[in-house]
């Protein structure tokens, strides 16, 4: 059985869309996990970072003059520690991602911590299309459909930002003043592309944990599932095994008479399971996140976790009484995901089946990131991407077509050593290797000034996170050399700044 | 009487498009030159250069998703010279202008007589709304309302010549071959800012005459209408004189009750002068022309003139008959530029009164380039930019408004030199000085590879054009100038990507 399904990944929040496993099923089973963002968990710490919440009237369209109607763009501002305009005091201006800018500002704290360090204003805007920044007036207008949605893109993000802070500098008074973007993620993606589109505008960017390569076939394709892989097999062979071994057992018994029914109960399930792709999608969103997320403390970033969660999910597999079968194994694991805090009654697969989501949609026009899973090397099920299958699922759900060599058209990609080298300059592209969106990211210096930072224990943009009395000394390190070449980047503006004034 | 006027202009073409002079008129008038670009004037010269005409499908919008219809885009290819992808032949990218292509490709002799010499594939493609490359299929649909013009703008055009340029290299697996843009006046705007915001796609750009700092307050908004002055002034004071004179002897004549008659006949004008606004216009419009193509031999660029045609013009003005007055001296000096060959028995100011102009649309969208005439340094009337105005009319005209802050922000202008310095490179900035849009563009060097080729007495993108037996020295020494630095960067193209393969 030939099993055709292709992966749309979201970074931060584990919406792992997956097109259905059997290509006869035209609908795209999403995760629901959006509501995640949208609506950041309660329990988030809430910490010190205080902030004004302010709106622009921000330009629909930049790149064309159709008479659309403009938006109200949300972003968070700070100038508590700003040192003013006449001493060029910097702005450190975080790009915005998939989501609501209240909880990337909130799970970002390494960016308030360095403001008062720095002299430094902090400002969040949110990425247009979510969070509270909605085009035509509210979530559902602007996703009514692809002529609603049609704007978001990253180039308009990106021109978004670009308007909003030259114009805050202007009303300011404060064009002098050094731009420094930060990034996790997709923001990460933003913060480098921002650094190479208009350097005119900022000075350096930290584009923390930013897969920039992981489209085409730049990296391997089988990049992302053999990285998840290998996480869990550095903890247990037998876990990575148990787990291999693990979607063929639910294929077979998905096949018997009551094998939904079964599998329902196995896993807990709200209601009845409706297929076996619905609880492939929520086996791989759990993996895949928890690579992600695979930080040495406790976390509560998206679900709450405890410290180096994959260790865990793998002690639970392993350990389980002897003769304890494959499918009990894995439900005791992803319990470890799903249901931390032991609260969860049952597990609802389904809840936000026809909810557009966002991230989705770009997916589904220029972040097209292609992947595969190996035979060998990955503990997911083998398959090959492929574009013809994703362009008819998109065309289906969204009414749209990808243009999945775009990107790479627009912000380079391809020979990005030479082209970074020659080209770019003060970009750090960090990294941890647990993170599987590493994969696709710059691992190594490209030159003095476009700078990797990686640690071998690190997983998703787990840098930009506040700091903490029990962060591992690799962690306090890459922190430390970031800084370090924030602080040379502004040295520098300022050094030829005031050379200039000098003449 | 206060004159509000403000000035949107052409650079190839002498559409001077001057809002009304007296500000209760509504209407924009044009001179209705843009003819002259869209049919080309059929005595020049077709030269040997020879090319196949192709077309691509073209995204009509880069960046947002909206279901529109693709269009034609014409592009002209020659590869006799090309050295093939084996041997990474370059590719020479001229960034087609507001205009029909096959007009710039002949009036670009320097790019073809170039190709040979590099083994260079020669691409022409030609710009969005321009010529054959018309969206929605004619002129007559893409022109029809602010809705079907929206996608015309620099952005869009940009990454057409991106999309095209990456597909056509992938088609002929030519992906290693270098390439060079090339581009004159808007052109060569395209051209620079496309090496900015492409640098993974071309490794090096000529752009001759480019006034990408003509914007907001970059350079001083007298700047362009003082060149045109010191151009006349340079040949003779007293030419300037009657010209600063003219004016105020039009405004009173104008104001006779048979004043409109009068003027009509001392101008040899084909219908009666509807207003002096006009005739404003149709002087302006010359003497700007005059100053861009005071080039030192005879021309038909688009109008046959001869060598230096300023000092011609200034010499009928001068040489009149003592006693003849200040109009029939300023008639005898445009005649040189509107009727040299004597052929022309009345003039028509106003042949296309209703038809939209790309390059204004463009002017009433994103290319706002502020122009005011000072009282003192200029021969033309005093005026101050009002912003205010121009904007109405742009509503008027177009049912748009302008976005004037928006180059700048997309590309940068502001402290370019401190920018392009940390950030661009292999860029040439050819400007010769008699050039009134020189003022605005880069004039010195700005780092080892943001280099400014400067000429006293050159005139419009006079570098682009095919090299002449009559070429004087200065020319010849730009010209080399150039090809030392194309070869330049070609040269170290080839040393980094053999290291590259040798690692």
């Amino acid at each position: 059985m030939t099993k055709q399904l292709f992966h749309i990944l979201v970074f931060i929040v584990p919406i792992i869309a997956l097109l259905p496993w059997s290509p006869e099923s035209r609908r795209i089973p999403f995760l629901g996990k959006q509501s995640l963002v949208q609506k950041p968990p309660n329990n988030l710490v809430a910490d010190n970072y205080t902030y004004e919440i302010r709106y622009y009237e921000q330009t629909l369209d930049h790149f064309s003059f159709d008479d659309l109607p403009n938006f109200s763009q949300r972003y968070l501002i700070n100038t508590d520690h700003w040192a003013g305009p006449s001493r060029m005091g910097p702005i450190f201006l975080y790009c915005g991602n998939e989501g609501d800018i209240e909880w990337f500002a909130l799970n970002s704290g390494f960016v308030w911590e360095l403001a008062p360090r720095f002299g430094a204003m902090v400002i969040f805007p949110e990425h247009r299309y979510y969070g509270e920044s909605m085009p035509y007036g509210s979530r559902e207008e602007a996703y009514k459909n692809a002529s609603t949605l049609a704007h978001l893109t990253a180039e308009q993000a990106l021109a978004d930002y670009a308007v909003l802070i030259t114009d805050l500098k202007r009303n300011l008074s404060a064009q002098a003043s050094p731009v420094i973007l930060f990034g996790g993620s997709y923001g990460g993606m933003l913060a480098a592309w921002m650094r190479l589109k208009y350097p005119h505008i900022a000075i350096g960017a930290l584009a923390a944990s930013a897969p920039v390569l992981q489209f085409e076939d730049i990296v391997p394709l089988e990049t992302f599932y053999n990285i998840v892989s290998n996480d869990f097999r550095r903890e247990s062979t037998s876990c990575f095994d148990t787990i291999k071994k693990s979607w063929d057992v639910i294929t077979s018994v998905g096949r018997k008479v009551d094998g939904l029914d079964q599998l329902t109960k196995t896993f807990h399930l709200c209601g009845k399971l409706k297929s076996t792709d619905d609880l492939y999608n929520w086996l791989d969103s759990a993996y895949s996140f928890l690579a992600m997320v695979d930080y040495p403390y406790p976390s509560e970033f998206l679900m709450p976790l405890p410290a180096y969660p994959i260790k865990e999910v793998c002690k639970a597999i392993d350990n389980s009484a002897d003769g304890t079968n494959v499918l009990d194994r894995i439900f005791k694991g992803v319990s470890v995901y799903y249901n931390y805090t032991g609260t969860v009654d049952c597990f609802d697969l389904d809840d936000d089946p026809h909810g557009m989501s966002g991230w989705d949609w770009q997916a589904c026009t220029e972040m097209v990131m292609p992947m595969s899973s190996d035979k060998n090397s990955s503990m997911f099920p083998e398959w090959d991407f492929n574009y013809t299958s994703y362009a008819e699922e998109c065309l289906n759900e969204f009414g749209v077509t990808p243009r999945p060599t775009w990107i790479t058209t627009e912000f380079g990609g391809h020979d990005y050593k030479s082209v970074l080298k020659t080209f770019g300059s003060n970009i750090i592209f960090s990294n941890g290797l647990l993170d599987p969106w590493s994969g696709g990211s710059v691992l190594a210096n490209v030159s003095d000034s476009v700078v990797a930072l990686v640690t071998e224990k690190g997983a998703h943009h787990l840098d930009l996170r506040a700091a903490r009395a029990d962060d591992p000394d690799w962690l306090v390190a890459q922190r430390a050399s970031e800084v370090q070449l924030i602080k040379g980047w502004i040295d520098d503006y300022y050094t030829t700044k005031k050379a200039a004034f000098n003449m």
